[in-house]
């Protein structure tokens, strides 16, 4: 696959990148959760379906580090890499043993800085789906972007 | 440590909590960055030194899921976990080896739920602090919490 790195010059307010997929299972969901949420509803299914989430579902950060994977190996190939500021992120369905995410991203902004003209700010609004087509988050991030040498 | 569960009806805009710390090093950073933010700037010194960070920097999803593992074992004690929809995220500066980090919290929004009257909608603002007192987070998180039973 080519991947010829992508400038913030290169970018247009439209443009749509796909990756790769990721299956996720009941160990992964386990493993995050011990390390970085251990809360019953992430590492116990008994205690989970007495949860708001009535089964074993993967936090939330799970879910954005999984997407942020995706990003990286397989979505837009950002000529410095993937640097983010900030943005906004809903979680909008569980994500749960079996499922397989997919991210597929959009380009809803462009900022050329006025302070730094060696870089730009790219909005990139990024769905995780699952193998249903649902969408189980959705990432509004302010990436810096580099822009080609004059 | 006492840490009686607090429901929605206990909380008040203005409210802070502050957690334990966690030392980050150089380990952990390329670990998380391995598994999910493969980038040369989190994974290796030297080309980190080329990079926008100039010296290895933790991927922001890692300083992310840090404060998460310090709210869940050591913030505010919500009865029904804490549990997010969504919220808004700022990096504000690298975190680095050798960083030890701590969250500060504060109530900012209480909104009852229209449509589940056993629950509440809560605005708690997290910076993530270093050693030095520098915010390197600032996390705007949406929480669903559990009212007590009328």
């Amino acid at each position: 696959m080519s991947r010829n790195p992508l400038y913030f010059d290169d970018l247009q307010v439209g443009d749509t990148f796909q990756t790769a997929t990721h299956a996720l299972d009941t160990e992964q969901i386990k493993a995050f959760a011990q390390q970085f949420d251990p809360q019953p509803f992430h590492l116990d299914e008994a205690a989970a379906r007495d949860s708001m989430f009535g089964s074993l579902a993967a936090s939330g950060w799970h879910t954005a580090a999984i997407t942020m994977r995706l990003l990286v190996t397989s979505g837009p190939p950002l000529a410095n890499g993937i640097i983010g500021a900030g943005g906004d992120i809903e979680w909008k369905a569980p994500t749960r043993p079996g499922d397989v995410l997919q991210v597929h991203s959009e380009v809803v902004a462009l900022t050329p800085s006025r302070s730094r003209p060696d870089r730009g700010m790219v909005v990139l609004r990024s769905n995780t789906l699952n193998q249903r087509g649902e969408v189980v988050q959705t990432l509004n991030a302010k990436l810096m972007v580099a822009r080609r040498a004059a």
